[in-house]
């Protein structure tokens, strides 16, 4: 399955991860393709040193959330209170978070693909990224659909 | 075709029974997942006793949107003033509505699957929510996708 | 690929329009079906005289984004600055403009269809939308989706 990450919301990260982990666990081959916002989830926490970047690509890397841990829920954030609750709430009960989800995926062998368009408006740079995470563009996301028939948008 | 109605708004709600409708209406079967946010649209509206809720998950019930007349448009809502001025101008043009469109597609055939996952996380039980809804996790998403080969997230 | 442009905001809709000028570009048969409150993205810039249109009917159109120019970012809109500060900022890197990849779509062939059960519940007529767009309806996307197997809903 191809799935289209685009948006940098923990509610929608999880949803991309725990259905492409749930694709490896059957036997099947998932990609995630990281495009615009969804860029955000894959950023390293400690701020990485990189050259050529201009103010304006500083900017959106300040104002921007910095990984997993950062990134809000699409509804119900409520200035951070609401999204901490649900973090609270699923480790208690036993759910997944999502760098667990983001470990599993991969061991799992799930692809992760990076838009090279999004990460050039985003003003990221791969150094930024998490480690195992590979660079593409449009035609590698329409080529992966094209071979599984299956594609999601998130 | 599988659906995945990950969000509790009204638009959204209506998007996805107006596509699982219109497969139904030409012969096929359609099939929608309500995770996260989206098991909101099948709560019953009438108040329901239910042991073994902790006091978050009465909170969080307190907090979501209570069934389909209660889910907000996902744009415009304004405090509610949009919502229901959509509803009111939609019902003059004779344009479905979303509790017509969920009887409709029980009538088509249409399944409706709840994510178990989600429903924890919410803090729901099944008898919360609207009759003739089944349970079910991602391998019952993932195993329907490959079955018909088509999925759509909303 | 069938893709399903529900939004009006400026990201998803490039979104939506980089993908089918992708499919395009490597041959293939793209078809963009535009419903709720994406039909705006298609709306002319310029007012439009059209008779028969309710008092509600002109009120939704004067609340709603007119074309490629007005529509919103889905995050950091920021009162139109970020919006701004996005499109200026993509224009100095020589990527994409929602105009630019509009025409790209067209000049590629690929199909822009109008959901007309979304027409009527925006207040919109055909007058008031770009050339070179169909008008269809949830069967239309079906049938697109039946036919090529791949389906997106952005």
């Amino acid at each position: 399955m191809s799935i289209v990450l685009f948006s940098c919301e923990l509610d929608k990260a999880m949803a991309a991860l725990v259905i492409a982990n749930g694709v490896a666990a059957m036997g099947g081959q998932a990609t995630i393709f990281f495009t615009f916002w969804g860029i955000n989830v894959l950023r390293k926490e400690t701020p990485v040193t990189v050259n050529g970047k201009t103010f304006m690509d500083k900017m959106f890397g300040w104002m921007m959330p910095k990984g997993t841990d950062a990134v809000p829920l699409s509804r119900m954030h409520m200035g951070g209170m609401g999204t901490a609750m649900m973090k609270w709430r699923m480790a208690s009960k036993n759910l997944p978070n999502l760098p667990g989800l983001l470990s599993e995926a991969k061991r799992n062998g799930v692809r992760m693909v990076v838009c090279s368009m999004s990460l050039d408006a985003m003003g990221l740079k791969m150094e930024e990224l998490l480690d195992g995470v590979e660079i593409g563009g449009v035609a590698d996301f329409v080529g992966s659909a094209n071979e599984c028939g299956k594609s999601i948008f998130i």
